[in-house]
């Protein structure tokens, strides 16, 4: 406790401009104000989100930040007000946020609290519109309201859950995005029923999630769509029982699953963000009833298209995010069904690094043996 | 029933090729075959869709053919096997069909019956993949597997619904499709709930059908969007609150719509067939949960987007045909609730005619004044 109202200077990964490697700076991370709490981050994952925004793809993408959104850590401090958490306790930051108060948390309709998001998306905290990151008193921005490339961090009260203590952070580290955005995209937004056949493109972390989610269901066939075959292997492990590389066709992907499904499959879920692999997961989908889920971000300015007459002959075009989970309430419950292993996590987790050693877990991104890279803050 | 069995001689109302003035002619209608229902058709209606085809831009239209699905008559004989209505029955063809049996019927999750599509989507009947209207041997094509637009038609059994014959053909033939249509986009596919704000783009007799089932699902907020103001007063009558007209403003009309609802509606309709209209009606819902329905018929060709953002956060893109509605089962059903006086059905009729005078009917469909022209068939 004898940081606690101090300001500390800890090593952060700083992304000062796009696509120029991180560089690992001594960071002063101011106190948390009300309604805020600074974490001590122990473990972080990368996710492509990250790497879309240090990319310079994301138009709102502010710079110099400190970037990452998928972590887990022990409450430092806490600032006045808040009740939700207290030092020492277990957490998951979450980017995004749970208040129970707002018009959309209220709706019992969605999980995209909106209490923070006009100070998260601009990198700042919502008492003071100010960053709490700073480099001899030069602001650092804050990055989906979580930041955590950084040995601290300072969130809103609303976007951090607390934790099971006995979790292993190392791994419950994955449960702050991908997991729970592909077993949510499954059980909240798509509602898969038991015998349902399901199309997952894109075999990454999430897409493997999205299985597991489907198998869980009691999909009846879990088709997974990837450009690279060597990833089926894997896939397997997680409840997909079909590859289907489009390579290996000449007709329109949407084509060659219509003709295996006789007719399309009841749901499919895109985990890439390609807007044209978007319209293919929509138009694969069964006349009548099949619901296609957006998870995967494009890139900026893109758009999707299909012809009317696919939803007027009844396929339902949705998305989502975080899976549609609360994540105060619905991440510790996560966390409580990894520990009763009814969930997978650490077979996520392909490769661990330090944070010191950042700018090789963002190249391993782009390897195919690659799913999640663990980074400890200690090291 | 001296006809049956018959060949019968009557007039008929026959599309000879696109955009060219319908000729009545006498045309032979041959007996109904194993499944088929021959029907005295009393009255028909006219619907944009009868339009569209006619105006060539549907490319799977077949001519010569008989254009009309919105009607009423009765049965005056049956083929071989048909147990489902018998002569002398009021019935309404139902140019989408119920077998109860197939796969889509089976699956409780859609009305598109796919029993007989293979045959009405080609103008003929199923069982020897003919037609039965024919002019001096000249085949005439049936269409949407009504025909309406004669004294006589012939539909297969999954394509009729027997009502009560307390009602009044000259009104319920309207139940053949578009009331039905708006009412069902609300009532099935978009499952308004109280107090939900509703959009509605087009206020012909699909939208105000929209605007009643809006009402009666207890919408606090009914917004009718047209270009043509002169439609608010009677849109009143059908429950619309608001009236907005896109002419009046600068702003694009989703963000017109946002800006009026304080983030957005709760459900939308597409009730024009326009697809800009279409995104609009999207974009215009509310972040978090708005659904938006695509109920108008674009154009051949014509595509729909939108940034993948918009879904990602939440909206959902679905269209309807039919409304959803079982044709069989349900079409009987809103009869009866029309005869309760529960749904309105007499105020969308603004004209009647007879067959003769079927080309000043299809003129009349372009004046504003015109909702829905009823002929008959008698005269």
């Amino acid at each position: 406790m004898a940081t606690q109202g101090q300001v500390i200077t800890c090593k952060a990964a700083v992304a000062w401009e796009p696509n120029k490697p991180l560089v690992i700076e001594d960071v002063q991370v101011a106190p948390p104000q009300a309604g805020e709490v600074r974490v001590k981050i122990l473990y972080t994952a990368l996710c492509h989100t990250d790497a879309y925004t240090w990319g310079g793809k994301d138009p709102e993408g502010l710079f110099p930040c400190i970037l990452g959104h998928e972590a887990a850590g022990i409450v430092e401090s806490v600032g006045e007000g808040v009740t939700i958490v207290q030092p020492g306790d277990h957490v998951i930051p979450c980017y995004q946020a749970e208040c129970g108060e707002c018009k959309f948390c209220k709706s019992g309709k969605t999980n995209l609290c909106g209490k923070v998001r006009a100070a998260t998306g601009v990198g700042v905290m919502m008492s003071d519109r100010k960053s709490r990151f700073s480099i001899n008193g030069k602001p650092i921005y804050h990055f989906m309201g979580t930041s955590t490339f950084s040995q601290y961090t300072v969130v809103h009260d609303v976007s951090v859950a607390k934790i099971d203590p006995k979790a292993p952070l190392e791994k419950v580290c994955l449960l702050g995005c991908g997991v729970p955005t592909g077993l949510g995209a499954v059980w909240n937004t798509a509602k898969v029923e038991a015998g349902s056949i399901v199309a997952i493109f894109g075999l990454g972390t999430v897409g493997l999630a999205v299985a597991e989610g489907a198998k869980t269901a009691g999909a009846s066939r879990i088709i997974g769509i990837d450009i690279d075959s060597k990833k089926f292997d894997t896939a397997k492990n997680f409840g997909v029982t079909e590859f289907v590389n489009p390579k290996d066709h000449e007709k329109p992907i949407q084509q060659v699953l219509v003709d295996l499904t006789d007719g399309g499959v009841d749901y499919s879920f895109e985990c890439i963000g390609n807007v044209s692999v978007m319209r293919a997961a929509l138009e694969c989908c069964h006349k009548g009833w099949g619901t296609s889920v957006i998870v995967g971000v494009a890139a900026s300015g893109q758009e999707i298209s299909t012809r009317p007459f696919q939803l007027v002959t009844g396929r339902v075009w949705k998305g989502t995010a975080f899976g549609g989970f609360k994540s105060r309430s619905q991440v510790p419950w996560l966390v409580e069904k990894y520990l009763k292993k009814e969930i997978k996590v650490d077979e996520y987790i392909t490769h661990t690094l330090t944070l010191g050693e950042i700018n090789k877990a963002f190249d391993l991104m782009h390897e195919g043996g690659c799913l999640r890279c663990v980074l400890s803050t200690d090291a």
